[in-house]
């Protein structure tokens, strides 16, 4: 089964903590140890696992890759949010995360971070939660 | 069991469109819900995705890609294919997507890409279909 | 069940082949066919394959990513360490190997590194063996 959770970004470039949320529907399942999976269905977004303590962290993340990969660079695709595509295509979309004891096992200082690069959007997280057989 | 797909590239940076060959993949097996993992053998090349719809999209993030990590940049290994290794390594080697009702099941305008960056070459991709037991 | 490899870098940015001591937890399972997958539970480590055959590739990999990243760049997060945090979000925190005949599979050139930005330092990477069923 898939689950789906709804996000909205409130700027061109924002990354939204869903934690929480990942670790609640993880709760409310049956599995005791497992594999939680996150897919992006989107392409101008990606899934990132860093700090969540310090929001400082995930702003200073946000700001260089918006350095590294320029707004305008001699882009042909005609809708002008290449930038956000290969941002993207940096951060990646699945990302896996280990269930031991019915819970999310995260280090200590990570949070799982849904990263919209051409913003202000509504936008879905695909999640599956596999048991180890 | 692990099923392998043929790609040659026909440039030194090029990306090939493999959906509807891992689709073709999935829908010829037996599983409903579950995994389609990918995973690229290869240490110059990687698995993404992104839109497929406007090809202008892949050739704006193989460009910058290409600005970003250049060719010549002082590196140490002989054979003068860093950029492509360093390249690979963010790109990355591995991808799960889901499979539903007997679907690869991608956002609307998703397409997943095979990249090679030290073309052109004939090339493999490793593909492990999954069922949710 | 989640097994625990300890690794330690010995300087500020380090890569460290894992390849063999990840091959020997596969082999000592009892898995024959199935997914080795592995999660770095830092924020300013990532997880890569690439050639580990000539070590120059991989420090080629890493002086790029220093130079793409500098480690000043106007930074907020008072720690001092963001461009750590940078790339190890583009470097990611998990990857999945294929598992056949009881082998890990991976390509011909290919090893797995634990990668540290913000070192030295004594981490941890967690590892899930799982068949297919």
């Amino acid at each position: 089964m898939i689950e789906e959770l709804s996000v909205g970004s409130s700027s061109k470039v924002d990354a939204i903590d869903i934690t929480a949320r990942v670790a609640s529907i993880v709760n409310k399942g049956k599995v005791k140890d497992g594999v939680c999976r996150l897919f992006i269905p989107h392409t101008t977004a990606g899934i990132l696992i860093n700090e969540h303590a310090d929001p400082s962290v995930i702003e200073d993340i946000l700001m260089e890759l918006n350095k590294a990969i320029p707004a305008e660079d001699g882009y042909s695709h005609a809708e002008g949010n290449s930038s956000a595509h290969i941002k993207s295509s940096l951060i990646g979309h699945s990302l896996d995360v280990f269930i031991e004891d019915g819970n999310l096992k995260l280090g200590t200082w990570q949070g799982i971070f849904f990263c919209e690069f051409d913003g202000p959007r509504k936008r879905k997280i695909w999640i599956k939660v596999s048991s180890d057989h």
